[in-house]
């Protein structure tokens, strides 16, 4: 059981804590579901991008799946080895291009005919010969939020499977690039796990017309998405996840490539935020609260649900509240209806499932210093990143005020 | 008019571009508009809280409107004076209304009997007498988006009619506090003044109640919430709007505050971004820039319409295409089904209308660093804000690195 009232009162709140301890049990969970192959996790960075985090699962043997050279940065510093890490993203500046070449990382995950382009004449120029994969969007509707839903034509992701086919016969026939992947996500949250088995099925099906061609593949990454329970989902099991990959994937000599983010941190992060005070506008009962959207997204901004448990004295009976941020906009909130004792100034709200796509979206809005990080591993609690002060807000800009 | 490419040459993209000279032009229009009276402008400084463009707008004499500690100290800062800045919003911490008492500005509005409470507790701690306004929620539709309407019950902001008028009279019976104002903003971007004109009415009346029991107010303040021109809006002149205010105060001597923040800004901003890649998924046409919902989340947030200027050599005939951003979230997009030539590589987007809720609501998403930021004034060009690099993004969490 976590403390979450001591690390409120030593480490002041708003605050997100991580349970480091949950984030090995899943990554291990995950790893040992695909124990039949060879296979890579590539931790998500995106989803949880403190160092800290990232080297923890760097200890655990994880790659990381990054989708800018900002991350490929964090993970070479979190001492992820060069050659598990991938670069994927749909739009890649050159300088990205050439850092990520430079870093001789294990590939370029490639989104376009015209990024290939890029990429062929960026490691031309440098004299390389630029490991790549081909990302692919299988057409498949994942059934998830329209926001995180990545795999149908709709979304700007990946290519569709004839272009895939003549980009793999291009980057075949180039000195400059060497296409030893296939890649595919469409989607996060995923729940169903049919839609993840056609995908891999169309995807491993041109896996084979590739080599009856003689263009052999090495790596099959089949992205992240695997969904979690933030209220009452029921989720696919690591087991069947892995079983169903696996089924499409017989007689191919492949290593499987996983880019897990949510199914590693999303539960194993808390936000803590405390009542500043309750009011009632009319018949409406809000809890105002200390963190706002600018630490927490989601809700605003996916109208995701996050259970919300209370650390408080009172014994009154439940009633349905909104709670609020100090953010001056009505989108400022993290539930709403959401049933609680009534509360008092200083009780502390421990919002759950915060652990993924949770700091990282956070901002200064507001002029809103963004929460520390402290992470739980064993007995051992630790600060991992220093609460923002007013000074680090203005520290790009205050130089430029008196001239 | 603006020479954007020579500045994306110059100060590279993704980038903020601000003309001081529009926003002077629009605070000195709202400002005259209300010259039969006495009146602050107090600028919003949510909409754009780089410290330069808040000096602007000191210089021009206007006032602040803050809504966090952070922003009161950015408005200090910036050499608005104490006497000119309010500190509003709905969730303050007791730390921040310690300090904002010890700065001595010129009131606090309060939003809740709660806050009240612990605002004069504070006062007295402090040996204070705290002056302060109440922002009353007239319950009122004012008709724009949910997330940015603010003035209904079911909204969190302000208190009822009622809740006021009791509060006035303690506030009034107390040795620590100083109700000097009387404060109302039902929403931004409006477009209606009937709204406006409606709540000013209700108000007034309290004011008017108020004298009945022998509470003077000094301010009135109408808050923000002008709405602005971004795509095909007929919004409210300042002269219309300064007159349904006035008409309200008859016979009540008041200074009127206003708290504008998009009317000054958001048509004065320009969000320049280049062109990475064209790409087609079946029938779908995308073209992918190198600025993302990190850099302007409005999009993504609110579906809010933003003009986009193509600057390119390009001739060909206007085809619809989502314009998208590099970050991993089909979320990620300026805008759907827009107009363009077929763009190459390099060409530059301007996104219009980025002056206001732009920069301020950045992110660090995917370990993006945010935008530089850049001023014109007259035929000078300045720097305003650095563009963030990856050690600023790790600054706070390196150190914990390594033990
Ligand atoms: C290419 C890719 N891989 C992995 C992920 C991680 O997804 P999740 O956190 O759902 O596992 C994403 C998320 O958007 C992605 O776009
Ligand atoms: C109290 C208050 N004043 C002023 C503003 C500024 O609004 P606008 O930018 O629409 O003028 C806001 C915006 O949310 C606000 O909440």
């Amino acid at each position: 059981m976590i403390n979450f009232k001591e690390l409120a009162a030593t480490y002041k709140t708003p605050l997100y804590v991580y349970d480091l301890d949950y984030m090995s049990a899943q990554y291990e969970e995950l790893k040992s579901a695909f124990k039949g192959r060879k296979s890579i996790m590539a931790f998500a960075i995106k989803s949880n991008s403190n160092l800290s985090v990232i080297k923890h699962f760097a200890t655990l043997g994880s790659g990381a799946d990054c989708v800018s050279i900002g991350e490929v940065y964090r993970a070479v510093l979190a001492g992820v080895p060069n050659y598990k890490i991938i670069f994927s993203g749909v739009g890649k500046s050159d300088d990205e291009i050439t850092q990520a070449i430079k870093l001789d990382i294990l590939y370029i995950n490639v989104e376009s005919e015209a990024e290939l382009g890029r990429v062929e004449l960026i490691a031309k120029e440098l004299g390389a010969k630029c490991r790549i994969s081909i990302r692919v969007n299988p057409n498949i509707d994942p059934q998830t939020h329209p926001y995180i839903s990545t795999g149908l034509h709709d979304n700007k992701f990946g290519v569709e499977i004839d272009t895939a086919k003549r980009m793999y016969i291009k980057a075949n026939n180039s000195e400059y690039l060497d296409p030893v992947g296939i890649h595919f996500h469409i989607g996060s949250q995923l729940t169903e796990l049919k839609p993840i088995y056609e995908s891999a099925e169309i995807v491993a099906d041109l896996v084979r017309s590739l080599q009856n061609i003689k263009i052999e593949l090495k790596f099959f990454d089949i992205g992240g998405g695997l969904g979690v329970k933030y209220k009452d989902e029921t989720t696919i099991t690591p087991y069947d996840y892995a079983q169903a990959i696996l089924s499409t994937l017989k007689g191919l000599d492949l290593t499987v490539i996983c880019e897990p983010g949510r199914f590693l941190t999303a539960n194993g992060g808390y936000f803590l935020t405390k009542v500043l005070y309750e009011k009632r506008n009319g018949d409406k009962r809000f809890v105002v609260v200390d963190g706002g959207m600018n630490d927490l997204l989601r809700p605003s901004l996916y109208k995701a649900y996050h259970k919300i448990e209370a650390i408080t004295e009172s014994l009154t009976k439940l009633s349905e509240a909104d709670v609020v941020g100090p953010v001056c906009e009505s989108g400022d909130f993290f539930a709403k209806g959401y049933l609680l004792p009534t509360l008092e100034h200083n009780d502390l709200l421990v919002i759950h499932s915060a652990g993924a796509y949770g700091f990282g979206m956070g901002s200064n809005y507001n002029t809103r210093g963004r929460s520390a990080e402290v992470a739980i591993k064993g007995k051992e609690v630790k600060l991992i990143r220093k609460r923002e002060e007013f000074e680090d807000l203005i520290a790009l800009e205050k130089e430029y005020l008196d001239n």
